[in-house]
């Protein structure tokens, strides 16, 4: 069993032991049950494992933890509710989104409270860290929004700056990475440095996860993805991908703008690969990845074993879906 | 100057002064630009000034509860814009509501972000009684989604219980008004007793105020409320007058039922009058405004300055609008 397997577990095994149940046993029930409806869909768990991780790297045990791990979940799942309802998605890993299934007024809800429980598994943290855990914690919650308008502003805008599209994403996604990280650090009685290695270390793993994501969406192998691939050219969405592409050949995304056929898809792959779009990407996505693992080392230079950390980061890094 | 006067424009100069800067020049304004508009909708800033009044009550500088008061209104105001869009309401004050005017995506994520503005403005206040206000806030904001969750829930349901009701309006409304006082008392660094001595006053007033809500809602003076009254009557809203109402006449709200006319405002207001059902609500009204008293008097026999809190009390008692 790896160390991923094995603090995934720890993290499943603590909700069956109780962790969050007061909040759990609340009603209305019509509130709770689209909760625990996302948060039992599946997935990595990424996040927690993440603040699980930090603090066994320095030296503790991975279950004082668990409260920044529970945060940053939910956090993360209240996200997903929103986030589908304006992005009007039917289906998330392969099942009917929340909104779908109990209404868009439920979905705004059940979302809200979640953030609220977010807090509340925060709250369980040590009194002494509660102060620098609730500042990281914020200025995430705030970024991640922040991201989200970012991305729905770039729908209606024609010109978006590779800049702003890194900026777009490494709110929408990486900070919390970061902060999942930086959590595990002050759980665990750290010291500000290491909570800024780590951070860097989410920071860059993140950007490059999500590189890695466009990248899977249009050229993943759909029998490992799990889904048809194409998506995002579909839907002209502006991932970097899209934003390459568009400063090279404008004339080819302008043809195919109004279609949404597999000729399309295929069309624009093959003018990504033709025109060095996904090479780019690609470089891209490696060097943050470099980014993060040079961020770990200045970890490892303070006194943190970042090995499982390295090999997470390699497993993330190889994923195929 | 009443007392009331002068913590409301305290809290108002709080924010000319820059409370809350940093994050009111965030980026995008896209998402900002409906927080301030909704926040300088005006209103009788009730919360805040609560806050505000406890930290005095208790012989402390309003000043130091500056954090408590922006995080409750802040709260409030964030609860109100989602709010306003699962309602389907198209104007608050006088004025379009945020998603008529954003659009419902926008205000869904204004409103998360003002949500965790809520809880930037509680970090600031001291980090010893960090853990304390945490604790009341969360549940709060918890009980809070749970009364409009309720209140949602009592739109399909034909036989809904006082009791029922009374827990929804005191979710819904009641403990903001508690938990705004519990943070003035903690913000001063008070003690548990009179925490919960003024947290007991807020949920008693809170109550009254929403039946009185109810009672203007229907039978107060159109130019005095500032709109026309009935609007509870016309879409069949199950207030306290509604339910006793039906107990006793069920007949009455059937015959009603489908109609949108003057008429049946009139036939409604009138057959509450007759039936008793006004002057249960209002001897119920009445009641809660005594237990608030009660709790207010069991603060000063432990050493709370209440004089204030009493004008204040009164003040929202007699309000005719």
């Amino acid at each position: 069993m790896t160390a991923v397997e094995r603090l995934q577990r720890l993290f499943l095994q603590s909700v069956e032991n109780g962790f969050g149940e007061p909040e759990w046993n609340r009603q209305p029930d019509s509130l709770y049950a689209p909760q625990r409806y996302i948060l039992g869909m599946g997935g990595k768990r990424l996040r927690p494992v993440l603040s699980l991780m930090a603090a066994e790297a320095l030296g503790a045990q991975a279950e004082v933890a668990l409260p920044a791990a529970h945060a940053v979940e939910r956090f993360h799942n209240f996200s997903l509710i929103h986030d589908d309802i304006m992005d009007e998605a039917p289906v998330r890993r392969g099942k009917p989104t929340v909104h779908t299934t109990w209404g868009t007024n439920t979905a705004i809800l059940s979302g809200d409270a979640l953030l609220v429980m977010a807090y509340e598994s925060l709250r369980q943290l040590p009194d002494a860290v509660l102060p620098q855990a609730l500042r990281v914690f914020n200025r995430t919650a705030l970024e991640v929004c922040e991201g989200q308008q970012w991305d729905m502003d770039f729908e209606t805008q024609d010109h978006i700056q590779e800049g702003q599209y890194l900026q777009m994403i490494r709110y929408k996604t990486s900070v919390l990475l970061g902060c999942a990280l930086e959590l595990g650090v002050w759980a665990a009685q750290g010291n500000a440095e290491l909570a800024a290695a780590l951070y860097s270390f989410g920071l860059e793993l993140g950007t490059s996860f999500q590189m890695h994501d466009d990248i899977l969406d249009a050229f993943g192998d759909p029998s490992e993805v799990g889904k048809q691939v194409g998506g995002d050219i579909l839907s002209n969405k502006k991932t970097m991908l899209y934003l390459h592409l568009k400063a090279q050949r404008p004339d080819i995304l302008a043809t195919w703008q109004d279609a949404r056929s597999t000729e399309k898809v295929e069309a624009i792959k093959n003018a990504m690969i033709e025109v060095g779009s996904l090479a780019y990407v690609e470089s891209q996505r490696v060097a943050h990845f470099h980014k993060a693992m040079e961020a770990l080392a200045a970890a490892e230079a303070k006194g943190c074993r970042t090995e499982d950390l390295a090999h997470l980061a390699q497993w993330i890094f190889e994923r195929k879906a």
